[in-house]
Parts: structure tokens; C-alpha cells; sequence
């Protein structure tokens, strides 16, 4: 096993700043991207897919209350929790995806039995749950996704026409709730994978870009994985993730410089603020956002560990 | 008004041998593309947006029983209609999509308001069609959409495992029935508009590449503007609207270098069967399709109007 391997997580970008967060707050949100990364880390390390490292990653993220995804996902307008979820691997450009999913405890987990055991790769709202209670998707009651901080929330901006892209109680204030992973296996195998809850108080059915394929999620081994979190609107309509890929594989860029183009000028110029994490099929990594923060982190292929939240 | 005006439709493409039509029918497809052509042709001779024109073509052909959108839409496994669509303007790449609606009479024209009357790009099932309550969107009841032969269609694959990609009575021919044009406006502005009623006894809320900003639809002026119509999940993965974008503004190709390259290379490798339309900046239109045949029509620079559809 002389193959690189490597991976990179994130938990959403936006107006994350050292002031907001107490002590105790940033080492529970460190210690959490740490889990995560280990999770899909211990994997490429025993040999596994890239595919289920991004899956258990994701996971260990939409298990935790902290992040706007599977169990922590915020509340919408009618005091529900309405998910997205996407998954896509680069060897045969195989890929699945959810939006609108409700009470499905790892919408991650919907996406891959979407690509692993149906003809379709995108499935929406009630028809996707009926798709996951044929297949034994775990599902879990409304008040498994109870979390006090999202409900304070919801309460605050409640009637009122107000989005919150996520969980901050000031309007103006932006986070991107959303979770992901990137990685590459030690059969030079890519993998992607994204998580989200949507925005606070979101109405009609909302779609972000974490189920949109080429969007949110792209996976490709001649050239990136990417997983972004943003303002979704504008990263469907720049179709992010592909448009790095074309980036490397039609202009001769780098990784970097793919990346830098996207994030920091192409998206900076239309208001598009976020980042997201890219792998490459050498595992170089990389982080960019173009907001005050991006709970972040990776292991490179020399297995040293990254944790980061602030710019 | 000197800027060239140019504009394409497409009725959707597949296994369509002039052997499998009776003459009148013919004469029917040839007919309802050339009132589709001349309805957005018209806007832009009169000086009109290249938005309005695709809305109105696209408009036409929901509004016929021929094709597989709108009134035409196929049944899903439950007997219902249930439709996709988007539209997209390149000159700011703003953009509005749905998926997943019912008794909605015009679904292009609900993408256009997600567009022109929401701070959002996709919105899906019953928040879309909340949404369109609100918004005034016209309305069908069901027996607006019962079409015969759409219901025998049903019936013969209903209660099974077969999805119908369109309206061939056998699941072994295919056709993908979906609706779409892409116009440019004397103001050197291009669109793109799709519109679909999915696959016949399709399950599980499936999403196509109809909806889909950079899959099923695509517009930029500084490239091009694109509508599909095909395998839906090999056309999401493929991200073929942008690709076709990518190509020609980050690898220097013509429309038709990109459109050749799509349509009969890459997804004929990935045996993605289909086809597209497609238009870029000077008023070049490429009709590309590797099935054996799609309904299409457009009027070039020159004011001529062309209308086919087999090989």
C-alpha cells in the first residue's frame, strides 16, 4: 500500500469568528471534526473505499448536534427538518442524491442506497422516504433532531419571512450549514460526499446545491473531489464543483489554482460566499473560503492531522 | 436591430423510426414544433427578451398532448402527473427550477417565477407548489393531463418493475420525452428552458437531469445556452449542459467541437442516449442527438425555419 490516501472534512463556512465561539464551544467543535476525520481516516487506512470513508465521515458529522445536518439539521417553517444529501465516487461516475428527506436519521446514508440499489441517481421528498423505508434506512422521530440551540433559532426568526442560512440568531449573520468529505483511497479511487439541513425557516420545498450533482458534490478520478457549503443558490447557478474539475482537466490548472479561481475571484464577484474542500488524485488538499471561517479539517498523505475553524 | 436572433426547440429524443409513425401523426409532431418555433420566434423578431422566447416555445409544447410535458406528462406508478422544469438567462446566470409537481398547468412558467419572485433557485414537490398557490400559478385538475394513449402507456407497465422512459407501449424502446428551447435575444442575451413529465410508473419522486442547473439546462452569453433531452441519470453525472460550456470557454472549442464531443463521444462511452440543443453567442445552433431520432425545430440568423425528426 505504497498508493497515497487522504482526506479532508467540513462542517459549513460563514461568519464564524473567534468572538462567537466560548472556549469550551471551539474544543467541542474541534473535538468533533476530529472524530469525524478519524472515522473515514481509519478506513482508507485498513484499505477501504474512498466511498465509505466519505459516508462514515459525513455520518459522524450528522450524528452530532453541532452541525446543520442529520441530527442537528435546523428547523424549517413549519418546525420540520427537511434534508438534502448527496454522494458520487470517480471511478465509473456513479452517484446518488436526496432533497426534501425528513426523519431519515443519515441522509448520507439514503444517497448511497440511491446509487448502490436503484436505477435513478436523485430522489425527492416523500417518494425518496418511501424509497428509504423499502430499503430499511434507519429512520428516527421528530424529537431525535430536537436540538435546543436550532430551536431557539427557528423561534427567533419564526413568522417572519426571514431565511437563516444557519445557526446564528442574528439574521445578518451568515453560516452555511452544511457538512462533507473528500477522499482518496489507496486504489486512487475519489470519493464525495455532502450533508445539509438547509436554512432556518426555509419554505416551499427549498433545494440547495448539496444534492445537486456538479453542484455541491463532484467526483471525478482524472481530476478532483470536491464537497462545497455555501449560499447554495449561487453555487448551483455556478455549478461549483464541476466547474473546478473542468478548471484542471480542460485549462491544465492545478488543484490550487482551480480552487483560487472558484472561490476567492469567481464566486468573491457575484456575493458568493463559502468554500469547500478538494482532493486531488494525488492527494494534495484544499480548503478554501472565501467567508470568515470553515470548520475544516484533513490528514494529507503523510497522515499528519489539520483541525481548523477560523481564517 | 442588426444583432443575429436565433432560436432551437426540442420535443424530446430517443428510438423514433418513421416506421413507428402513421403519417397523420407526423404531420401532427411537425405541425405543433412549428407553432413551438414560431411562438418564441415571433417575441424575438419583435424585439422581445430571449427569456420570454424560450418560456413561450417551451409554453407550446406543455400546452400539446404530443410530448411528455405539461398536458402531455406521462403517469408515474401512482397515476399521477408529476413534472420537473427549469430555465436559465445568461447574461447574470439567474436561474429558477422545480421538480416534482402536480396539477401545475405550465411548469416552465413556475420555474420562471422561482426565478423572477424568489430569493431561490430549485424548489421541489409541495413547497413548489405552495409556492405556486401563492404566486398565482395557473392550475390544472388531473383530467387536464389524462391522454390516452399516455394512460394505456400506464397501464401496460403499471403494477411492474418496467419505468417507460416515454410513450413506446414496449419498456425496450426508448425515447425521453421532455421539452426544451434555447433562444438568442437581439440584445445578444441567450436562455435555456427545459420542461418534463418524467418517465411512465416511475417510483420514489425521481429527479432527471431536467431541472437541474448545469445537467438538463444551461445558459451563459459568454458561451452558450443548452437544453437536454435523454437518459436523465447518465446525463446528470455527466453534467453535460456545462460541460458543453466548459469545453468552449476553457478548452477553446466551437459549439459544435463541444456539442460532437459530448453527444458522440462521452456519452455514447457511458451509453448515455439522447440529445440536446444548443445555441451560442453568434447564433450557431447545434441539434446533436445519438438516438435515432428527436424532435426538433429551429429558426437560424437568416430568418429560415428548420423542422425534423428522424436522423
Amino acid at each position: 500500500m505504497t498508493n497515497p490516501i487522504a482526506i479532508a472534512i467540513h462542517g459549513g463556512a460563514g461568519t464564524i469568528l473567534k468572538s462567537m465561539l466560548t472556549p469550551e464551544l471551539e474544543a467541542e467543535y474541534t473535538e468533533a471534526l476530529k472524530q469525524s476525520i478519524n472515522a473515514g481516516y481509519q478506513i482508507l487506512k485498513q484499505g477501504g473505499s474512498s466511498l465509505d470513508a466519505v459516508e462514515a465521515s459525513v455520518v459522524s458529522l450528522e450524528n452530532c448536534y453541532l452541525f446543520n445536518a442529520g441530527r442537528g439539521a435546523v428547523f424549517n417553517s413549519i418546525g420540520k427538518h427537511e434534508m438534502d444529501a448527496s454522494i458520487m465516487e470517480g471511478k465509473y461516475l456513479k452517484a446518488g442524491a436526496v432533497s426534501s428527506v425528513q426523519n431519515i436519521k443519515n441522509p448520507v446514508k439514503l444517497a448511497r442506497a440511491v446509487m448502490d440499489q436503484s436505477e435513478h441517481v436523485f430522489l425527492t421528498a416523500a417518494g425518496a422516504m418511501q424509497f428509504a423505508k423499502e430499503r430499511n434506512i434507519e429512520l428516527a422521530p421528530d424529537d431525535y433532531f430536537f436540538v435546543q440551540h436550532r430551536y431557539d433559532q427557528w423561534q427567533s426568526v419564526k413568522d417572519t419571512d426571514h431565511y437563516n442560512l444557519d445557526h446564528v440568531a442574528e439574521p445578518s449573520d451568515k453560516k452555511f450549514g452544511t457538512v462533507g468529505a473528500v477522499a482518496l483511497d489507496c486504489f486512487g479511487n475519489m470519493a464525495a460526499a455532502t450533508s445539509t439541513g438547509g436554512m432556518t425557516n426555509k419554505k416551499y420545498g427549498r433545494v440547495g446545491d448539496s444534492p445537486i450533482i456538479g453542484a455541491g458534490t463532484y467526483a471525478n478520478n482524472t481530476t478532483c473531489a470536491i464537497s462545497c457549503t455555501g449560499h447554495g443558490e449561487l453555487f448551483i447557478r455556478s455549478v461549483v464543483a464541476y466547474d473546478i474539475s473542468c478548471l484542471m482537466e480542460y485549462k491544465g490548472l492545478s488543484l490550487k489554482q482551480a480552487c483560487d479561481s472558484v472561490v476567492y475571484d469567481k464566486l468573491v464577484k457575484i456575493e458568493g460566499e463559502g468554500g469547500l474542500i478538494a482532493l486531488d488524485a494525488k492527494g494534495n488538499i484544499e480548503l478554501p473560503f472565501n467567508s470568515e471561517g470553515m470548520y475544516r479539517a484533513c490528514v494529507n498523505t503523510t497522515g499528519e492531522i489539520f483541525v481548523a475553524i477560523y481564517k
